[in-house]
């Protein structure tokens, strides 16, 4: 007999959805109340501390001793500074295999001579390395990359990525906005992370609107005049070096931001991102189990699953409407694919401060969706394969 | 007998300044606990419903039936948008008479070819409107203003600007960042003004890190290519029928300001805008009380003093650690002066929802403050002239 669905409680009683997309994801409860405090002088030493010590502990998080600043924005924000401050008039390789990867492309097209070097989402990944050693033979001075590819839930290989960036003298900017706090990125160790950007709302679980850049000296060297007033970072690290920001900064994100990197620094990076690594793996476990779903990405020997995001294939005739829909219905949000795979795909995120609780809601709950039609009564035998 | 200053109970016991500061300001509990809520989906029917509330009440503050938007930066990035949108390779007359006016002059450096329309800092106000109609005359395309000044606390005359831009058939840019949500501020009936743009952390009383802007037919007639990617309104304009913003929205804010904003219009704004004068009044009596202490600005028949901020010119020998500092130990933060006028004037910002507690509290101790010395026994009977 099916479940009777509808008078289980949801997760709460207030309304609020469990996010488990790839951001923004749910935030601990020590991160909300944070911003609840009184509004402060953004010139005064009290917030002087809160930018210090989230500074601090970000270079931690971020692997790196380059310097650290904030941006009053989204991850997209963080992009723009990079490549407006950095790339302007420049020879641009960017790699592109998916969403995000398109976006930095685009952004770059604003300011320099930017070549895609694209493959299709997921699959295949990145065109081949040597395509982007031509590139590089050819004058690319910059190279992009998104480091983890939440729109395809590919991990991408910014290691070799950097190091031949780094073998041709070229700078590379990393988006590091769904890998950064929840995976491993060196951006020192491996030797060739001139810029890497993070946004707040993902592996940090803060809430959205702060942006974080790690700038090298290698990139210093190469700042260009003029960039956006807004994303001036050589004025950002001015400021910063007063623990300041130039421009008013978005306090209570602030405040959230210090302490969501002080739980991530609580529970141990290492910890942090075995946990991360166990629920991915969980996701696509249940994939698997779920009849044989296809995951989305197919990676080979440079690239990994994301282990922040996983995409699933949709069987034969099933809808968005069907998986998505009905278990936005009982509480729980995931997304779905992005431009040309909407419809083809969902994506269940697990970044952040989720668990093993909020995991296994959002695995039972697609577990019943997945087997069932429109009628709780009329459950399948096994699923239709998979269609991409 | 001196009051045991020291031991009288601060506004409160959690180490939360009063501030009483031109921005940022405080805010009401209602608008501080909005921010607590749990992440949510920002392209879901909840976060539209925000943005959609928070867009109509925007428009009735800003009395204005133009296209609104807004923007997850501070009000610089207001600003930047203004301009990288709608004056890039233009003749732009800036009316420089304070450090935001000259704020506006820098960045449209980066897009256009400005010229400074300077006044001193305050007093004299604006250089003569003959001075603007001869750059119109001479070709200039776009004005660009301050509405309310808040480093020199003068009002300047936005309606007679935007008239004379408008006979010109220029655009009429209005930094309205300290005068919308407490001034009487008319784009469309001033019929004038393309461009308004406000901070959340000043006359609303929200949090710092979205900026709204209001934009005109006239304006978007003028739009311009490739504004930074960040910046790109037409974007916002798409996004925003879908009641969406484009890039990821700092959601936080977004929830404080809606309640902000229902704050304002529950008290009405024919209401806040009175209590907004009565307040600076008050400021400026008192500073008159204290011994005849000048203000800073001094308006003209075009010109009125700031409603929402008041600059205080310090006597002969008292300093700003004899009152900023002093006042600051007891739990409220006033303001300095900006740049060159650092250490010569104090600023009251009465502004938001501050009403006469705070008043009287941060009056009755610059009170206190400017008539003693270091030590409270050593009360003077007059105060010295003023230097400025």
């Amino acid at each position: 007999m099916a479940l009777p669905l509808k008078i289980i409680p949801l997760i709460n009683m207030q309304n609020e959805s469990l996010l488990m997309m790839p951001g923004p994801v749910p935030m601990p409860e020590r991160v909300r109340f944070a911003m609840a405090r009184q509004a402060m002088n953004h010139r005064g030493a009290e917030f002087g501390q809160v930018v210090e010590e989230t500074t601090t502990m970000l270079k931690e998080i971020f692997c790196t001793k380059n310097d650290l600043l904030t941006i009053s924005g989204s991850g997209t924000a963080g992009m723009e500074a990079a490549i407006s401050n950095f790339c302007q008039g420049k020879e641009i390789a960017c790699l592109v295999n998916g969403k995000f990867g398109d976006r930095l492309y685009k952004v770059s097209q604003r300011y320099g001579n930017p070549v895609a070097l694209t493959s299709d989402w997921g699959t295949p990944p990145l065109p081949p390395l040597e395509a982007l050693e031509r590139a590089l033979e050819e004058g690319a001075e910059v190279v992009t990359l998104v480091h983890n590819e939440t729109s395809a839930a590919i991990l991408n290989p910014a290691e070799e990525v950097g190091r031949l960036a780094k073998k041709h003298g070229a700078l590379f900017i990393m988006d590091g906005i769904t890998s950064i706090g929840a995976d491993e990125v060196y951006p020192d160790k491996w030797g060739g992370v001139d810029v890497a950007i993070t946004g707040s709302q993902k592996c940090l679980a803060a809430p959205a609107g702060l942006a974080a850049i790690s700038v090298s000296q290698k990139a210093w060297d190469a700042q260009c005049e003029n960039p956006p007033f807004y994303f001036d970072l050589p004025a950002y690290k001015k400021s910063a070096a007063k623990n300041q920001t130039p421009f008013t900064p978005a306090v209570p994100l602030y405040l959230a931001l210090r302490e969501a990197c002080a739980i991530a620094l609580e529970e141990g990076m290492e910890a942090r991102i075995a946990r991360h690594r166990q629920m991915a793996d969980a996701v696509r476990t249940a994939a698997d189990v779920w009849g044989g779903l296809s995951l989305f990405a197919q990676p080979d020997a440079l690239h990994s699953y994301s282990n922040t995001a996983t995409a699933i294939c949709y069987p034969e005739g099933i809808t968005d409407a069907d998986i998505r829909g009905k278990v936005k219905d009982l509480g729980i949000e995931v997304s779905g694919g992005q431009d040309h795979i909407k419809g083809k795909i969902f994506r269940i995120g697990s970044m952040g401060a989720t668990g093993a609780p909020e995991l296994l809601a959002v695995l039972a709950w697609c577990r019943v969706r997945s087997r069932q039609q429109d009628t709780p009564s009329r459950a399948t035998e096994s699923l239709p394969p998979a269609r991409c």
